[in-house]
């Protein structure tokens, strides 16, 4: 294939602090041996960074697809988009064709992978990692709420998150497990280069349905918090009745779906300003197609 | 004893949510048997916890021996302590006697008590906590760089801090284990009312000795992380040449105090701005004096 050069975004959340730890390791680590032309680095937010926030006044992940107008020009978030795109879109000077954003959760998700839509490109992506890895899919589209995610803005990327460790808190493991899937990521662009890439037969994803708030009250404050059976279950199949939310008085709000569910990113503490107890998702599996690599390496 | 007031305070720091969640709840059900005249209940700092930050402008729990001048008086904080000190403090027409301060660290301190200074009344309380939970104590004193603590601006006061979890994170856990504490402080209230207490015949603190910062290079950017070895590791002993962190090449930061000692607040997320990664304590036994209970109900 052509080259690809793959950018690595960490700190797109500043808050989030370990990726960003990861990726000063791995440059080091690769320094070491030579310096490599087909990867850039770029921490997404280094104000919020500075400052422990997870942003200073938009969410940069929500920020990509945000036309910038006299009123929102002023925020930083959305100067800071454009200016990624500017040195490493791929129609700057500088393209990369391939984005990969590092994040992490407070909610027991694992080391997972997140998809937006269904490019094939990045279907290509996820199943090489989720062959390797044994890593979840989640696969996030149709949600009019959510959009502008980062590694939408580029012809193919993935968002790699890991949790659950606290926001601006360091865990040497976590590091380590990011560390784990960047190495494997640049040596990845190498065997695309040679065409010594394995497709598995099929790819399991959690395609994304709907997220809930949490039960509110009519002031809109919080009545009910993530039940205990729902703790660190990210992931595990729900049938109706299923216990969700248990509120002070210690009656349990129960999932009423007539479809079976696996939850994700159950209490996740960034989302909670966005209404967002946790989201719902059906599993689907994937047939793979060769047509991916080649698709993938063009 | 003459009526003592309690000052419950929950939300000092507007990220730390599981106190404010676990006083409410405590409040609901306390409310459905009666009303506690000796109870007053206040969150902090509300404009914080609106927000999902620890604080607005500067720390409200270093902010209560801060005098209000010209160049502080538009510091949220800095007016948010003289508004708890006038509603609750001694001197106030609704005067309480003692404030118990409800934290949450992301450190792995357990449920513990943090104590300022030497105070009887204080040790007094610590005292039937521990011997009623084994509760481990943070003695804090002689740091000149951190002051003007909440609770030091009551007669009498602590701190309960519970961890690990996440800023902004609920956990139903640690809602419950402060109810707990909840709960036995309200029946404590009526016991010295009735001279129902039996102290221990002694109190094990951990006084603190002095804290260090992650080891940084020349732009005060830090380059080495807790040591895995002491991830989790709260109030066990280490001695010299034990690992304290661990930089980007894996080369080991060792410790070189002579004395052996107990770190405590290891890898606190909130202390980084502080310049502190963990703090070093010495295990020190005081024997429980009868008088602290006299002193305590006068």
């Amino acid at each position: 294939m052509t080259d690809k050069r793959l950018l690595i975004v960490s700190g797109t959340h500043g808050n989030e602090i370990n990726p960003i730890w990861a990726v000063d390791k791995f440059r080091k680590s690769i320094n070491l041996e030579c310096k490599d032309r087909n990867l850039e680095f770029i921490l997404g937010n280094p104000n919020a960074y500075e400052k422990g926030l997870r942003y200073i006044d938009v969410d940069l992940n929500r920020s990509f697809n945000v036309e910038k107008t006299k009123f929102n020009e002023n925020l930083y978030e959305i100067s800071r988009a454009e200016l990624l795109l500017e040195n490493f879109g791929i129609n700057s000077p500088n393209p990369c064709h391939i984005a990969i954003d590092l994040h992490t959760t407070t909610s027991s998700m694992g080391t997972s992978i997140v998809m937006y839509g269904r490019r094939e490109k990045d279907f290509c992506l996820a199943a090489v990692l989720q062959n390797k890895f044994g890593l979840p899919i989640y696969l996030h589209e149709k949600d009019h709420n959510q959009t502008g995610f980062l590694v939408e803005a580029w012809p193919s990327g993935l968002v790699i998150e890991i949790g659950p460790v606290a926001q601006n808190h360091y865990e040497p493991e976590i590091v380590d497990r990011f560390i784990v899937i960047l190495n494997f990521l640049r040596d990845l662009m190498e065997d695309f280069k040679i065409s010594k890439i394995n497709l598995p037969d099929e790819v399991t994803v959690f395609v994304h349905q709907y997220s809930i708030d949490y039960p509110r009250d009519k002031d809109s404050k919080i009545k009910a918090l993530i039940h205990p059976q729902r703790i660190n279950q990210d992931w595990h199949l729900i049938k109706e009745g299923a216990p969700l939310f248990k509120d002070m008085d210690g009656e349990n709000i129960l999932y009423e779906g007539r479809v079976s569910t696996y939850p994700v990113f159950i209490g996740e503490a960034a989302y909670r300003e966005k209404k967002i107890a946790m989201s719902f998702t059906n599993k689907e599996i994937i047939q793979c197609s060769e047509k991916w690599i080649e698709i993938f390496c063009n």
